[in-house]
Parts: C-alpha cells; sequence; structure tokens
C-alpha cells in the first residue's frame, strides 16, 4: 500500500468541504467534481486517456463551483473520487453507480461487480458522502438557516458523435420553482443557450441528490449543467462563475418574492 | 457524571438495531420507542407521571414491533431516547421536533430552547438516527434487497378528553399502494376498526422518517398506528403482533401481485 492509499484508507472517502461556515444560502453540491482513482482500485482496466475523459468526471465544475462559492459566499461540497468506482448522483442499485459502459468507452473493472463489491464501495463511498452532506443540511436547519441546494455538473458538447446545442441547463426533481426561476434569469442575464431539463431530466436518474436531501426537506433546490467546452480553462471557468452567481441570486430573489407575494 | 451517563456520551445515541441479518423483507422503525431521558438533559422538568405518559414515548410500540419483528424475520430498528428530548419522526426545524407542549402536559426544558441547543440535540440525537437508519437501508439496496419500510407507532385513546374510535390506523406519505393494502388486509383479516390516514395523516408532518428514508428509494412503505389500550400488557403485544403480522405479508403480497400484472 503507497503512503497515499493508506491516507485514503484511514480517512475513508468523506466529501470534502470548502466554506463550510459561509454566510450566504446557497449550499452547492459537485458530485463529480473529481476524476481521482483511488489506489484501492486500482486504475479500473482504463488508459489515461479515458481517466481524463468526461466519463470520469465533470470537466470544469469544481472549478465553476468554486468561483460561485467565492461569489455566493456559499459552502461548497464535492466528492474525493470519480464516479467510474461510484457515481454519488445516483443510488446503489441503479446501473448507472458503477457503470460497465460510459458513452464509447468499456470500464473493464465494472463489467461483472459482484453483490459484495457493490456493498463495499456503497459504504467506503456513497455512505459517507450522503451522511456528511446530510449532517450539513441538517445542521444549518437545526440553525434556522435552510440552505438553498444546488448542484453543479458539466456535460460533453458531443454525445455518441451528436453535437448538443443547449450550452445551459436547468434541471429539477419533484418541485420546479427553483430552476424556473434560474432558467429565466439566466435568459434575461446571459446570452447562453438555456433550457429547462436539457440535456436530460429527472426521468433519466439525475436528481438522485436533490431526491435524497432537498426535496424531503422541502429546501429550494435545482442541478445545473454547463456544456464543458465553455469551462475548458481556469479563465472560462472564472467568467463562467461571474456569469452565473447574479443568475443564481436572481432566481432565489424571484422565488423568495413568490413567497411573500403568497 | 454517572457510569451511565458517561457510556451514553461515548457511544452517542446511534438506533439500536435487533436481528440485523434477517432474512424477510420488512424493516420496522420504531422512532418513539423508549421514554429514557438520557442523564444529558436530566428530567426536562417534568415528574414520573408526565414521563410514563405517552407524550414521552409509544406506549407498547416497541412490544409489538419485536413482536413482529420474530414472526416476520425483519430488521428492528428503534429509538434509544425519549421523543420529548428530540422527536426522530421530525426535521430540526419542526415545533414537534422538541416539543415545548404536548397535549396538557408543559416541557419546561423546552420552553425556550436556544439555537445553540438545537443543535446540540440534531447533532446528538437526529443525526446518528438518520445515518444509521440510511446505512442499513442503503446497505439492503446495494445487496439487491430493497427493504419494505414499515415504521410503528401506538396513540393515546384519548386525546384532550375525546376517545378515539379508530384502532388502527394506516398512514403514508407519497406513495399510497402499501398503506392502501395493508387497510385492505386488516379489515379482511381482523375485526379491528381501521382506517387510511388516522388519527393523524402526512399533512400533520408524522411521515418525517418515510419521507426522508423510503420515498426518495421508491421503497414500499408505510405508517402503523395502533390505539395504545390494546398494547396495555405483554399479552396484549403479542396478541396484536399475532394479528397484524398476517396482514402485512397479506399487504405486500397484494402489492407484489400487482407489480407482476402491471
Amino acid at each position: 500500500m503507497t503512503a497515499g492509499s493508506a491516507a485514503e484508507a484511514s480517512r475513508g472517502f468523506a466529501p470534502l468541504v470548502e466554506n463550510p461556515a459561509a454566510a450566504g444560502p446557497f449550499m452547492l453540491v459537485c458530485e463529480h467534481a473529481s476524476n481521482h482513482l483511488p489506489a484501492l482500485w486500482g486504475d479500473l482496466g482504463l488508459g489515461p486517456e479515458a481517466r481524463r475523459a468526461h466519463i470520469a468526471w465533470d470537466i470544469g465544475a469544481l472549478g465553476l463551483a468554486r468561483g460561485l462559492a467565492r461569489r455566493l459566499d456559499a459552502v461548497l461540497v464535492h466528492a474525493p473520487a470519480s464516479r467510474l468506482v461510484y457515481d454519488l448522483n445516483r443510488a446503489p442499485d441503479m446501473p448507472g453507480a458503477m457503470p460497465a459502459r460510459s458513452e464509447h468507452y468499456d470500464i473493464p473493472a465494472n463489467a461483472a461487480i459482484s453483490v459484495a463489491e457493490r456493498l463495499r464501495r456503497t459504504e467506503a463511498l456513497y455512505l459517507p458522502w450522503t451522511s456528511g452532506l446530510h449532517g450539513l443540511i441538517a445542521r444549518r436547519i437545526a440553525l434556522g438557516r435552510r440552505p438553498v441546494i444546488v448542484t453543479v455538473h458539466s456535460f460533453t458538447p458531443v454525445w455518441f458523435g451528436t453535437p448538443r446545442a443547449v450550452e445551459f441547463g436547468v434541471i429539477h426533481d419533484a418541485d420546479p420553482t427553483l430552476a424556473r426561476a434560474v432558467l429565466a434569469a439566466a435568459q434575461r442575464l446571459t446570452p447562453l443557450r438555456a433550457a429547462l431539463n436539457a440535456p436530460y431530466s429527472a426521468a433519466d436518474d439525475v436528481t438522485h441528490t436533490l431526491r435524497i436531501q432537498a426535496t424531503p426537506y422541502g429546501l429550494p433546490n435545482a442541478m445545473l449543467e454547463i456544456r464543458n467546452d465553455l469551462l475548458a480553462t481556469p479563465e472560462a471557468e472564472e467568467s463562467m462563475a461571474d456569469m452565473l452567481a447574479p443568475v443564481l441570486n436572481m432566481g432565489l430573489a424571484e422565488i423568495q418574492k413568490q413567497v411573500k407575494a403568497s
């Protein structure tokens, strides 16, 4: 065992938290922040190109989320490992939790996962993540500061050979209120080609985090999806954060106005 | 600090789990199993009569749940402390989480809870409970054995001086499927005066456990409420378990038939 893997094994894979004492209302969540493959699972049978590709992580999402967290004074919670080991935005029995194939890539180590290995990854990665995130949320609720949950994702501009026109997607789970307000703000404040529930929606099982962490508490929530060619450099991430921070603020202000008026 | 309170402080207030390796599909949950007041909170300003009353716990619910767990080969998860310190079936910001008054009783130590004390009880009681129960559920899901979540409660026969006629209530959260099937089975198999969403319903915020633990995963779920004069002795608890175990089995069989037919 290397020093790195020993440290990982001892501290486990809790969520990484930045700005935990943030004063703002937003809690930003980045389930696909990292393409790190923990030593416990080796390289999953993948070459370096696949391990850098969008199948392993949401390229640019963490940089954007950090830029947003600074501008909004928000808590940021992000994943410590690649979604190819465990996709933290999926329940343990969803095929996508430990995908055997993703777009054009086979993931050899995920081809025939035993029940014992599924349990092992659930215990190692999913449970510390869900408990850690839930603890942050419940503590804020106890303090009378109900957080606004926004998950930050990116998507590939070309999917199975087909270019995607949408640049900014806003996806909702059961409650569309914040997602609709954020979309309206994006259409008003930015030149982005924006759409609701694109390039996919809750029907594709992509709102697991919102569904288990935000919906049951009635917290305002939305999932953001940014086309990753718009997040290709640190400068691009910062520029997107400049564009989207006011969008989130305007969206939240709008739904707070609606609540006061009702 | 007494030996008892030292032990409690060091082990915390994790859920108590019986029959964790159970082979059956049911997971029984008893949020109001105990009237124990941990030494950390003293007697909350209550006399012995109030500490034994239904405001402190669901009288007979744990005995019934144990009887059901034996008959159904079910996991049983129950609370280690009284709901007067923290009601585990409530979110941290619900007034009922640490009630200042319950029926005819004032709870002096809950009269003016500070934000710091609300956070302290949330961390001490609510978070270990929710994480522990979630871990049990997620592990079963990972193993391909999606559990059926049934919470077991009892209610007082006289509420603010008014007798309650209903003897057995079945309450649902967002998905009524199992609750309706269990009610139909009770009407067919037992002489109990049974009703749906009585003596209260999800609108009264009583389905928190179902809402955060079962609904997001699409697990079959229901909340049972038994009038506590029917659980007044160990023999009565056993007799009620004899009556309700076949009701739960028939309700589950019915919804499994519906799934196969659709």
